[in-house]
């Protein structure tokens, strides 16, 4: 078996932290040259936050980290499928590359839904890597919602 | 000629605030049981944030106030059309009625685009009126990017 890359490795590790904390567990990481450069967790409760989303606090971070709105030639690598809020996000931050893991056939906005990228109005597209460490981002929120019940 | 909402007449006057301020002229407001309890002017770039439209500002400023991720019982009012990112914070946030302005062909993400809310995936679909102030709503708009040329 390959080894997870060290991104996808770092979101899964956010996305635990977030269902330590009680929320639905979603990691999230920017990478510019091979470097993270930002890392998220999905907080809306903690946070108060409806759109604390992981890429939504990885992005943040990231561009407040470079000091400018556009993360251009940066990388996002997600757990879970992005929903259109953040596939929205994902555009306006020019983002470069979209790795994810777990599909979401309820909420996600990339393969599913809207199928947000695809859209002719859609006015940037990164390129698009889903699958990735799939079976242990899924195997992660499958558990916390078994937790819950 | 009926006056304009009072709500949209303050989203307006953020718009001309954002526009001031060299950002893309969009204003937004939360209302709450008839109360105006936070307002949203674009600034993405004042804040090198690229998430940071009008909506995600009243949104995460409503949601604060409340301490709450979820504004159910909140009215929005936006001077334009939102995008997917913020159709999806919209229904993320449970927001009860969406009021906007202007239409936007190129990025709206509700009569436009992916026609978010009227996707069977979309979990929550606020009741929408548009064309509120339109006129004056797409005059900002068009007026700023005419001295920007």
């Amino acid at each position: 078996m390959f080894p997870v890359p060290e991104p996808m490795r770092r979101a899964l590790d956010a996305a635990r932290d977030a269902a330590l904390a009680g929320e639905v567990p979603v990691g999230a990481v920017v990478v510019k040259d091979g470097v993270i450069i930002a890392v998220g967790a999905n907080a809306p409760r903690a946070l108060c936050d409806p759109t604390a989303h992981a890429e939504i606090q990885a992005i943040r971070a990231a561009a407040l980290a470079l000091g400018s709105d556009r993360l251009e030639g940066c990388d996002l690598w997600v757990t879970l499928e992005p929903c259109a809020m953040c596939a929205g996000a994902i555009a306006h931050a020019r983002i470069s590359r979209l790795y994810y893991g777990a599909a979401d056939a309820k909420g996600g906005a990339v393969e599913h839904g809207p199928r947000f990228f695809g859209q002719p109005t859609c006015h940037h597209r990164p390129d698009i890597y889903a699958g990735i460490a799939e079976t242990e981002a899924a195997g992660i929120l499958r558990e916390f919602f078994a937790s819950r019940r």
